[in-house]
């Protein structure tokens, strides 16, 4: 039989794809090499949350104090959050298992490899020494850690986001070698715990692409709980627990127990017969129109393999327009304009929209509105003796352009914005909306 | 002098108001009788919110076990937590003062009391031995809690919201007359802490005007807990600490050591001098049209003395359309369209827009479109062995109604539905809004 549609990778932008398409009756063929649910819910970011959980509870009990709550001194038990983590991977896959299964798509589990297109126009994929046909291919084969060539870095059992997972016992230290998303989380949780942690980034602030006033605030904070900031600083060479670094004060050494690599991520284009289709390639990953269509009319990519964003969220919504376009089922182009990047560490930080530093970059004229978290009552109410920031970019027009917020919950709040910004609502219409009370969210009315 | 606006109450409607028409120019006179903030924020919203959070915070640690932390047997300190909420009272009354004279209104605390309006349109208002003028009202005196005429209900102490957030010692149990949301939000606290707690109301269910399919869940959470129910029951007599009871099968006695009325709150119609004024009644307060203006167009009325919705953020919103119309600047009705419903439990309970049980009634078709809230990886990982569920109601042409969530957090999820809802947006359009992943409130994009 020829499917309409093989999809290869099973993550977020595949198992979403899947089920969409066999749900709406195309005969669907979805391949994945390790797990279902890719490294957004095996290694990524699901199984990161549980963990961080864990600590905001440790936290918590340490803090429960300030509330008129005595815990005497709490303890964790590292191995006990790890299988915890585990059991929630567990879960979650078999629901997407159901959800793909149910859609009546196929799952091959295996590597499938593209042998190109037939003269009908058909495409082969062998996977497990059978070979596959279908018309139209989506690829969504996700993204790897990067390892950076530092010299002797071979010496060290570093770790990446899969190793620094599965943790078994806590090390006494943690060099993080990157401090983006994925370095500052796992700073975090390892913090929480009482590792003692050293981040280094190149660049002169941490989360870069995030506002950087919020993410100088959050370093802060980090510094007072223990964490060492290592900026502007390239590592050079690494001997065993030895790390070298250029930092703009010259020459340093730390030693460190572990080290973690989190430099960055790349779109995989080796190993499923990527160099058979020809495509036009573009930002290190496969170049696709806002269709999510690639060079070639009849194979769409989606996802990290794009390298756009790099979110699961994106993938997600990119899998859904390749399908609607595809069924030509009331199509519509993938929109950019409101991707929240969020940072899961405790207080979060959450963005929506365009930064400052964008908007200068682009030459458009806007206004900051911002408040302090501590504004609202019920943030105060939740976090004694914190605080945070609620920052809104709003164009000369009243229109709404970007929102950052440092303070939990942002990750849940920060679609409010996401919506209003890719509605292209105006402050005015925003301070309308009736926000209930006393929530945190109120704080993004309040501060317009 | 002749004010612009004289305002009578300083809670969430007083003092938005206050704020709002000082700022933009106008005169403005604010009365309080008690406390800047009025019951929401002295004896109401924000001081259960900070009780409630040390009672979660208690639930927190003594269910850490679940999440890899080990915490002893935690105890808590009923003086702190009630010393805390008093603090971030005051913390907060001061914000609202500052923000209040920042504007440039005067505030007189005291009783006013209206004395009429004289043949060139003037109001006079009496407080403190002074008499003042205004060229115009706002009413928002607020509401007070309904004292039910229950025979021998005077040889019991019992509480109103006011004193259950006094409370100094624990009493052993508690009987709670009265399952609405002011009613479970302090039987959530005392059973957190250890109080048997008796609800007993009326209607067939708690949470009247919530989904009633949610309300029955989360009845169900806390009998698990250890709350016992008495629905369609009705108290009719109490001595000291026994209370009768008649339920569907019979007469019953229980025993409590304190009683808590919340059996409900009406408008506060006397006292400031309303009768000088004839307005036309509505809904048990005062009517008004779209713009908050009385019968009488000089005289404005916000706030629960309407009678309408009795929840500060409605009074805030109706605050900002009452001086938007008055300063006749952009002037836009006041919309019910969307006005968030929370239960402040643990778990909470958040509604927007339309029930199941409104839509039957309107003979509005609809459809439920619901989840598990288990579907989303954020809860799993948050909330170990909890459940909750998220349903959204809509119409034929696919247009949003209504949402309802029972899980945390329900509160500062519920504003995303409100505002697509608000918008009048079609299910399709909510679905293709990027929401962040891994985050609890994707499972409103999903059950879509």
């Amino acid at each position: 039989m020829i499917y309409d549609i093989a999809i290869i990778g099973g993550g977020p932008a595949g198992y979403t794809a899947a089920a969409e398409a066999a749900s709406a009756g195309l005969s669907t063929i979805l391949f994945e090499k390790n797990a279902l649910g890719g490294v957004c819910l095996n290694e990524g970011c699901v199984p990161t949350k549980a963990l961080l959980y864990s600590a905001k509870v440790f936290d918590g009990a340490k803090q429960a104090a300030k509330y008129g709550v005595k815990t005497e001194t709490p303890t964790f038990d590292l191995p006990k959050m790890i299988a915890r983590k585990n059991k929630i991977i567990k879960k979650l896959t078999a629901g997407i298992r159901t959800k793909v299964a149910e859609s009546g798509a196929e799952v091959v589990l295996g590597a499938a490899s593209i042998q190109g297109k037939d003269s009908a126009g058909c495409y082969q994929i062998a996977c497990n020494e059978t070979v596959y046909q279908a018309s139209h291919l989506l690829l969504c084969t996700g993204s790897e850690t990067v390892i950076p060539p530092i010299p002797g870095l071979e010496t060290c059992a570093y770790w990446t986001n899969r190793e620094a997972l599965q943790c078994k016992e806590l090390p006494a230290s943690l060099a993080v070698i990157g401090g983006g998303v994925i370095g500052m989380e796992f700073a975090s949780f390892y913090n929480s715990l009482g590792c003692t942690v050293t981040v280094i980034e190149m660049a002169p602030e941490i989360l870069g692409g995030m506002d950087q006033t919020l993410s100088e605030m959050l370093r802060a904070n980090y510094t007072k709980r223990g964490i060492t900031f290592r900026l502007n600083s390239r590592v050079t060479a690494i001997n065993e627990q030895q790390i070298t670094l250029e930092t703009p004060t010259g020459t340093e050494q730390i030693t460190a127990e572990r080290t973690l690599l989190s430099v960055g991520r790349r779109p995989v284009l080796q190993g499923f017969g990527l160099e058979t289709l020809q495509l036009t390639p573009a930002r290190g990953g496969v170049e696709v129109n806002e269709y999510m269509q690639t060079s070639d009319p009849q194979v769409y990519a989606c996802g990290d393999l794009t390298g756009r964003s790099l979110l699961a969220h994106t993938a997600v919504s990119e899998a859904e327009v390749a399908v609607h376009h595809l069924l030509n089922r009331h199509p519509y182009p993938m929109s950019y304009r409101a991707i929240p990047g969020v940072v899961y560490t405790n207080p979060e930080i959450a963005s929506v929209g365009k930064t400052e530093e964008q908007l200068q970059a682009e030459q458009i004229a806007y206004t900051v509105k911002q408040l302090p978290m501590s504004y609202s009552g019920r943030f105060v109410a939740e976090n004694e003796q914190e605080n945070g920031v609620c920052k809104w970019l709003v164009s000369a027009d009243d229109t709404l352009l970007g929102a950052h917020i440092l303070g939990n919950p942002a990750s849940e709040l920060i679609v409010i914005a996401g919506l209003a910004i890719e509605k292209e609502m105006k402050a005015s219409e925003l301070k309308q909306i009736v926000f209930p009370h006393p929530t945190v969210g109120e704080i993004l009315k309040e501060s317009l």
